[in-house]
């Protein structure tokens, strides 16, 4: 039996992208194998009375450095988004799409997604810019609207949603080892101790 | 030279709590000695739109399984306390007063007090529970109570929170090695980084 983990994340957290930059480690360094459950943070902070931690401004300047010292030990590049809050809806709509369809090309949408909003700093507030960055790499970006815009694509994501929020999410990105929660990328060494 | 760092906090904070228990390990490690800077949670909230992680009552449930994941990896004793939140004006205000003294009991009044509220559970929302507890530990409950009253005290509590709050601070605990900022019992590990 391969061992899994319950991976919920947004494209919009920035503590997800780093937490994105480590799965192959985990993967690596426990054998086990993330189950990725896209959600919607906004509509999980909104659930939850939660919000953004750049909505207090202290907070949203520590964070960064924060972030930024993670990402250094990581060794991984890390770019302040000057259009964050990015509205991730279509994005997460996409995302799920491609799971519902099982398609192979779901890890690397992911990649590219995670690389344009922090790393590449670009607006994907702006659908041109997204169709640009989905052509670009050979995504089809009418295909993808399309099927992000089906009735049974929005009824997934929400659904994943309101579990996530049952499970007592608040926050990205959030991990489930059996039933022991993980908040933050943060506490990727707990859940490799979790895995192991 | 003796190497040094800032320490921001309140009695109140669980995570104070637990940074408070691994102080010894990191003058040990780190040959570094805290800096104690008192100060009151509550209006660092206040001045900053923070708020108590509580607040939002699936993270609250959330950070007691994570504060207790770090008590059991340090070897310390947690308890939930049910009177919680404590009102720590007069603690901090006490302790301001015995750090204005240099008072060498100072040391021992910190470890009473978390003991108190995050171990015991005692509620020291009741002036007679904080008195009995003084008392038990040779402390002259009527002498400290005078001292957090003096305006002095209560100026020097003031002064250090308006401070911290113009440093960056937003919550408990926080440290400064010199001008680098870390937020949480959870970075103790970069705290010592920048201390070797």
């Amino acid at each position: 039996m391969t061992k899994t983990f319950d991976y919920y994340f947004d494209f919009g957290s920035l503590a997800t992208y780093l937490a994105h930059t480590q799965m192959d480690k985990i993967k690596a360094e426990t054998g086990a194998s993330p189950i990725y459950c896209p959600m919607l943070l906004g509509a999980v902070f909104k659930a939850t009375g939660n919000s953004s931690p750049v909505s207090v401004p202290a907070k949203g300047k520590y964070i960064f450095v924060d972030f930024k010292r993670f990402a250094d030990s990581y060794g991984v590049p890390l770019n302040h988004n000057p259009f964050f809050p990015i509205i991730t809806t279509t994005l997460m709509r996409m995302l799920t799409a491609l799971q519902m369809r099982s398609d192979t090309r779901m890890s690397e949408f992911m990649d590219l997604i995670f690389k344009s909003i922090w790393v590449d700093a670009l607006n994907l507030n702006d659908p041109e810019v997204v169709a640009r960055v989905l052509r670009e790499a050979h995504f089809d970006p009418t295909e993808l609207v399309n099927l992000a815009n089906e009735q049974a694509t929005k009824d997934r994501l929400r659904d994943v949603t309101t579990q996530a929020v049952e499970r007592g999410v608040f926050g990205a990105p959030t991990f489930f080892v059996g039933e022991q929660i993980f908040w933050g990328q943060d506490r990727i060494e707990q859940l490799k101790s979790a895995l192991i």
